[in-house]
């Protein structure tokens, strides 16, 4: 299983990506509204027992000074999937990326791309595929969609 | 009395400068290193209580992606200064101040320049001296210094 | 009682925020408009007279090259929180907040994030609340706010 | 396994702690220079056929325009962590950083901070944890580890 | 010939202008997508066999982490002209320009501005008249008729 | 006469280069220490007299949160020319071009570049130049020996 | 006389704003296009004589990579301000205000803010002030004038 | 023939890699300093008749605001080739690299990485490999040779 959290239900629409690739993978998911700085002890009760309830993966997306996704990561010993999401008071975007990413030694980060919630779906799935080879072949079907999506834009651009 | 912490040791040299400040204005100061990412229990018990046993300012220095001084705004009703320190693996120190700076609406964190801890120790000072007139005293006094440099400055280079 | 002032009226509506905030903490404010490049004077007697009539904090917002916060600070012994402006012709607001918060050793601007007004008025009632303990219960009180409408959109989005 | 690969032996030392965490977690690594740009072939040969003889987390470093662990996650179904090495003629990182967070959708890569090396093991380790609960506990221990470290600190700061 | 090349059909309505340029200087040109991400194996055909079959100038447009002019670059021993392209997720467009620009010493890519596909297109027709004297011409041709919309704007503004 | 002035004396080594030019123009200088947040007092009297005891131009040299040419720029009515000075705790010099160059609309500095107090000087000449036939005929011969230098240099390269 | 130049038409709507203040100072302008990149030979001519036939000050504004600021002041004796422009492919115009600001020793240009043709033109006539009493005192009543906007505006907001 | 040109003889270190490069594939170089902003005329008189004299691909580098190779391309049919060099005063090699980048639609510069004046060099000789069978077939080779290199080192790292 997969738990999808975020700051704030602002975020819903950029993390929905998850979300929908996850469930077109047939993993389940849990989703909830954690935020670090309005709901602390939720953000501590979360990350510690996530691993304990059979949660895998976590999947993290917040905005700005975004500390739900390393907080996260300091109290789970489960990997960490941050999203940073160019929320309304952004600079565009850089604040979010460089409070996920830049994750001091020992407690890692896994980050995607701005607003790239639809990657870390695809990245939580190849980290259960990375043991479970039914996903594994999900994943590589999927590869497979991507690059018949491209050779019909091919043929329609040399028309 | 303010509460000085750091994540990490390695910080201590930049942020003396906070504790010889307000020791120099006789604040009482208590020092602690409190890592958000690597003592999260820590972090909450600090916050939590800090202001029952009397502390009336917290000083937060943290760097890279810096979630101390936003985690403690976020558990305490403490005016909480973040003073973003350029570590060694800081992106030159964009990421220090971004993740300590742009906190989400409801919950402040008063920042300083890059590497201020001189500037968070006198900031300490003046929300004490905002409503103790002995303190504001010596704030005034001490801007009368700065002056006072600048003038024996302006001497030397006018010879 | 806490001193709010702009650059200009065009930083008004982003100000605002600190002014309700203030306003829902029964904390009196004085608003104005005190331009540090246009109307220098004024600036002047402002920043030297506001803690002798009274006021505990100022706010000061401003957008590009914005040398009010700081100048504000250089002359006046109280605290003072900056509010970096993303104005119209600010480069992404980058200039805004570089010149509030980057302050040189013993002249501190106390800076909160981009636009991050209402912050500005969290953080005013909390150097109050610091020697305050009905604004403490107070800031105490607006905390549980938040909380609450976290869980409350954390209901929704797991239905 | 977990299979470790750099753009040019100039990497080596800032990947070297992937390898050393790793090893310290007993978790076996697999070696080796691999780059995008001057052994195409290679790249391709490795990508396609890594989750073919065991290998189950790919780490990927590189520095300047680092397509290396962009271009292995498009050829492999496995999760892919990417390391940004300030390389020598980078600007300041910022190209290796961008060029490995920000893939399209589709193509995750699993970023951690720049010259992350550490943390890229960590999380392999991780990811092998999430469905192996001897690593897990590893983990789990490691974690404890960091705490005790932090502890120490605080005492020798307190004295 | 010159070869256009781009890494999805969203980057067309850019690259018309590379196309249209060349075909105002009756250079043949031959247009495809071919995506370093997502079509792999593609990209290793067209990149080894494109001089075999008689293209002399690559232009290859790609956004965000945008590795396909580099990776052809690689493979190819035509010179290769980047365009970043702005893409929707693109940070401001930074990490399509550094992700193209920054190669390493061996494989260089010829980079135009931030959505630069006409001139992508002058400078493939620039190459193309290094050598042949009858392209060389229609280029002065063309600079002399800049420099005539410039004079007739110059005589509007005047009036 | 032009008048140097600069926030701390650690800026002279940077801006004895303005001094050393408008010297070898035989302008007279006038050199002074003013420092916008620790001299208020003596910022306001030098930039509301300046232009009454015969100064033609002002040269301002500051760093970090760099307020002294515009502060000065919005008490004079003389051209003011600012100095964006890289100092010790600069975030790579953006702060002291920020707050210097990007003044609102009707207080303008003229900005040199990142420690570009030579061309400050001899922008000082060309503005007193505009009106005085003696220092254009200098200036114009101090571009005629930058000329020969390049000429030299370009001998040396040729053998 | 101001020669006021700008490398498109389509700069026109920002470089009216010079030309609107001068004409308020009844300051003589003459408008022009100059193209460095289309239009060199123009440059040249322009640049070299726009001394002898009166200009005592050259306003030129240019986007993106913005080379006619620095290439009329590499051949003019005059004092050259610089407007950086914010095109529509500039990258948000920080190309724009690095190719102005940043001109190597000996060839100064007098940078002002993004899109600042007002304060251009404020600073072209200061330029002229400094030699010339009746320009003075009308740059004396304009800055009186910005100081009564904002006192109605303060009136307004007590209100 | 190859023209190689550069602002100042301090760029000589940078560019003799470029120099070097072209000279292993014999081809031959014309190296000179000309600067645009210290000796207009000449660069005027070198960018007008390189074609006319047997050059057939310009390599141009610069810092700064790095003008050089831009107006280069706007004087000459040749491609224009240019090296963003990290010079002394340079903001980290932004400016060097974005006022050569962001050239106007018309006037192309092929631009290298900063300090890439190797990649210059390579890029110059698969220019004239377009039409050259023969320094196609030498860069082919080298290409094999950077492959060796790799995994000679590959080898290396696998002991």
């Amino acid at each position: 299983m997969v738990g999808i959290i975020m700051g704030s239900d602002s975020d819903l629409p950029v993390m929905q990506d998850a979300i929908d690739i996850l469930e077109s993978f047939d993993i389940p998911v849990e989703v909830d509204i954690v935020s670090a700085h309005r709901t602390p002890e939720k953000l501590v009760s979360y990350a510690t027992q996530a691993h304990q309830r059979g949660v895998q993966v976590i999947v993290a997306g917040a905005g700005g000074a975004a500390h739900l996704p390393g907080m996260v990561a300091s109290m789970s010993p489960l990997p960490v999937i941050g999203v940073p999401v160019k929320s309304r008071n952004s600079i565009d975007g850089w604040d979010s990326v460089l409070s996920i990413l830049q994750m001091p030694g020992g407690v890692p980060v896994a980050t995607v791309a701005l607003d790239g919630a639809k990657n870390a779906g695809i990245l939580a799935a190849q980290i259960i595929g990375a043991s479970d080879k039914c996903v594994l072949d999900k994943i590589i079907a999927y590869k497979e969609g991507l690059k018949l999506k491209v050779e019909k834009a091919s043929e329609r651009v040399k028309k």
